[in-house]
């Protein structure tokens, strides 16, 4: 048995290794609770996945080609979920029951195998690899066709033992539990030498494309900054204030898009939203990332996030598939211009229609939005609890 | 009865109103057709459509909300289709038979009312407006919320009056006519003072949310230049050279990702594949757009492209969703770093899944392909007719 090795802020956090050698890390809503049921699968040494970084040379982009993953687990199931917790009569990725889990994924699109934390194995970053300059001039120096292997991490974040739950189902306790834990995921993992961005969501529903019913999250670390967050740390260097800051003050000033807040939080449909159902969710002060939020913005998240959640699943009385997307600052490069921002959005337009990314969407980046941000927001205002 | 009015490249080219003033214009495989039947429809006059840009002044985009378009026709039973030709039964939005029928949208996502060409009543570019001065720095001038009409046009092109046909089983010679009405279309909206972008595509398949089953494709020209337009247009620049111009002679030199090709245009996998199913199709010669192609690229295209369609319709044994997107030079700015090429992309990754766009695609930019590109592009090459 393992004690618990360390302490999340708002959770008790104890690590341990499944049979392949990936890490799993408990997050227990409160202390005292001993963990290490052994993974009794036996499991092979996970390889380093055969991913592949390439590098898009017409717009200094990278792809993440993942081969692998097209025989990964799909809609399984519920018998064979591999998110609930193992019991007498088999044996899934978690051996124990749980309050939250996060482990390695099986079948990550980025990673190298990581024994321990700080991962022994990952590589630092290569002359001309994504992360060895950021994102600028990159593309100089490479050839046509410059890419390095996928390194990186993936990982799944368990909300709940309760495969039948979701997140608008949980306890505000266990809200701020899994908080701990994306809390605790970000530090960890952009201290990593590979890594330069964090990325902490969850895709929910099968409208787009969860192949796993049970209620969880996901976390890719990055090799390189993504595209949006360095457009939007180029706008805020370039106009030399920060966009967030000004939008949630406008917002706030204007009200007609506002659908909840708290003393540290805002959450409202953005001015230009570009899905039919989408709230932008701020703390009012600027900071970075998760591992900079206070304890009164800890304390008044899962209230206001699960206030959020529910009205969505109220406002078209159907249960809403969603996006939710951490925006966070770069682990190096930027900070002090990024504010940390919670998007959520679904494609649902009507409860018998979805918004696809057609051609406009998906080959020029021009979304065209369907319902008007004000009336949206006033949906999501009137679909309270 | 109106004469034909004036010849595309290839085709021949009849222009009318409808009778709510939109215009619809017959492109003919062969000349000597006279056009001119009447839409008996007596449909009110079209209003300007009600639809707003907005500036997303985080990332310095444009996003279209256009909440008319909600009740637009969804999926109609075939004999309700407004996209086969008027007959003695019911009137559509073509009043005749056709070969190529193009038409300004009912339900646009961008438009102002314009009776015949140039574009009465079109705006030009306002004080702050999206096209006053191309992307840069527009940002700088507008508050947070940046707004104005939705000017621009959305068109609906018929590539044949067969309602189950599709692309892929047009004649060359059909071909060649939509060929020329995309660039009759293109040359025509570029020269609209409001229009800073002209984008034409197909959307095929309810997979990708494609709401008339009728073989179509669509036009919509921006007022502003897309994002991927730009960042194309910017690492070229920085680089000093076109980057289309080398992955060509590199795809070339590498042959493994080759799928097809002719004296003029060849067409390959991308390198950085974001899609299961990717096909660039570029014309050899640095062209900007679709009226620069010379006699021979018309002449042939429309093999060349048939052939991919069709790989595309074999390489997994069912018929393929996809989306076929042109990229032009826009119409002002940074033309000479623009490198006319046609992305063909499917969301299917097996015969029984498919791709979605979910946190890593739709929130972060970051594309996760699960078929190699190498494999993709064998696979379509094992697919020929």
């Amino acid at each position: 048995m393992t004690a618990a090795d360390a302490a999340a802020p708002g959770a008790t956090r104890t690590a341990v290794l499944l049979s392949d050698g990936r890490e799993l890390i408990y997050f227990d809503d409160e202390p005292g609770r001993r963990r290490g049921e052994p993974d009794r699968r036996g499991l092979a040494p996970v390889a380093r996945p055969p991913s592949q970084l390439r590098h898009d040379r017409l717009t200094d982009e990278w792809v993440v080609i993942a081969a692998h993953r097209q025989g990964r687990t799909h809609l399984p199931a519920v018998a064979d979920c591999p998110l609930c917790p193992s019991g007498p009569a088999r044996e899934t990725e978690v051996p124990e029951d749980y309050d939250v889990a996060v482990f390695e994924n099986r079948f990550p699109a980025l990673g190298v195998p990581a024994v321990g934390l700080p991962a022994v194995g990952l590589t630092g970053p290569g002359e001309g690899g994504p992360s060895a300059s950021g994102q600028a001039r990159r593309g100089d120096r490479a050839g046509p066709f410059a890419g390095q292997p996928g390194d990186g991490r993936c990982e799944v974040v368990c909300f709940t033992a309760d495969h039948d739950a979701s997140f608008a189902a949980l306890t505000p306790r266990r809200a701020a539990t899994v908080l701990a834990a994306w809390t605790d995921r970000t530090a960890v993992l952009g201290r990593l030498p590979a890594v330069a961005s964090v990325f902490v969501f969850e895709n929910r529903g099968e409208e787009i494309g969860v192949t796993l019913g049970h209620p969880h999250g996901q976390i890719y670390a990055y090799p390189f900054v993504p595209t949006p967050l360095s457009a939007m740390i180029r706008v805020a260097r370039r106009l030399g204030r920060c966009q967030h800051c000004e939008a949630v003050a406008a917002e706030e000033a204007a009200g007609a898009r506002l659908v909840a807040s708290t003393d540290a939080w805002v959450a409202f449909v953005p001015y230009a939203a570009r899905w039919p159902f989408e709230v932008s969710i701020y703390p009012r002060r600027h900071v970075p990332d998760l591992p900079a939020l206070d304890e009164d913005e800890r304390a008044e998240f899962p209230s206001l996030y699960l206030d959020v959640l529910r009205r969505f699943d109220r406002v078209l009385g159907v249960k809403m598939p969603y996006i939710a997307a951490w925006e966070q600052a770069p682990v190096r490069a930027g900070r002090r211009w990024a504010h940390l921002r919670l998007r959520v959005f679904s494609n649902r337009r009507a409860p018998d229609r979805l918004k696809y990314l057609a051609g406009s969407e998906s080959a020029m980046g021009v979304y065209v939005n369907d319902i008007e941000p004000e009336h949206a927001a006033s949906l999501l205002r009137a679909a309270a609890c």
